[in-house]
């Protein structure tokens, strides 16, 4: 069952970033679940996925990125808080886990994609390695738009988090030589009756300025 | 009316980059008109919308754009196309000009902005100019990804088009010295019953590989 484009409108004029979250209200196992599989099922270039979420429950962990993110409310109030990181390489073997995979998923010869794994190699030995690692932060961006878009449909709150500190997130979670670096972070659950921000008209500019037709 | 978890994971897994669009099919335009109003109301950093997008109806523009994307058939089989531009700076005039909708928009004095104002004047005057322009990229994949994810839930077909060549694009676009760069498009239809990528089993990394619990 798709959505009418009157009710994705309206999901979408009810997302904002929320800045008080009510932390009595906490999203329902089965909804956070599909939260997770439209992580996993975000599309990215080539497939490549070059990314893990971090979903943080442990609230010492989320009490330490707080103080990581100018001591932002969300961190603590919103039901679910999710750090995205991305890959910090893409070497060789990034390709060949992922076309292993793809062989064993689409039960395809390892062989048989030797173009697409040809294609992919040498789109990638073209970057440097801070091209890499943005190219891959860019991809998480998709994550992040997935995330926010599927939470809004949902009718759940968001609140996209960037004023952070990726290094200090970096440290906290472990990160550190384990090939990923955070990105930004989404914090998820439910506004609270006290957002002030909730009730503002939504601010963009004119649609002439922002599409253009040619 | 919001969707349930159940409809939102069987519209992204009815998503896939689709490589053949059936030409015939044109996506009707009251839905072409949410998918626009979808591309407005893209959250991004502050708000600040770094953003224009460029719909290609002409045809000779779409065969040029076709010959700067490795000449794939979606450039010019698919409905509709889109060319996802991040603004190449970010400037204080940049900056005021949003200060100055938000003040129109909410009916807040700018004075009352000083603060937000000064915060984003700070946080970018912190950054090299290509790091602005990176930053303003990441912002354009939200913007893809809100787009994707928008189609999937109504039922229409997309494909990301990374392949393509920015600095042809923008010649084709005559973007160069208008503050504008292309950073990526999206091909948006009807898949093409042909479409052998449509029948292909989603492949996808293990959640566990993706998501991991803290």
């Amino acid at each position: 069952m798709t959505i009418q484009p009157n009710d994705l409108l309206a999901a979408l004029r009810f997302r904002y970033a929320t800045k008080a979250f009510d932390p009595a209200r906490k999203i329902p196992a089965e909804t956070w679940d599909a939260f997770e599989k439209s992580l996993v099922l975000t599309p990215s270039s080539f497939g490549l996925q070059p990314w893990k979420f971090f979903v943080v429950e442990n609230p010492e962990i989320r009490e330490k990125l707080k103080a990581a993110s100018w001591n932002q409310p969300q961190l603590i109030d919103a039901s679910h808080l999710v750090v995205l990181t991305a890959r910090t390489d893409l070497t060789q073997a990034d390709i060949d886990s992922w076309i292993a995979r793809l062989s064993e998923i689409q039960g395809t010869p390892i062989e048989a994609l030797a173009g697409l794994s040809g294609m992919i190699s040498s789109f990638s030995s073209a970057m440097t390695p801070a091209e890499k690692q943005a190219w891959n932060t860019r991809q998480v961006y998709i994550a992040l738009g997935q995330l926010m878009t599927s939470a809004a449909v949902l009718g759940i709150d968001s609140c996209p988090l960037e004023g952070i500190s990726p290094a200090d997130y970096d440290t906290i979670l472990g990160l550190p030589g384990t090939g990923y670096a955070t990105a930004v972070a989404c914090a998820l659950g439910y506004r609270s009756p006290e957002d002030k921000y909730a009730v503002a008209p939504k601010a963009r500019f004119l649609d002439a300025q922002v599409i253009e037709h040619v």
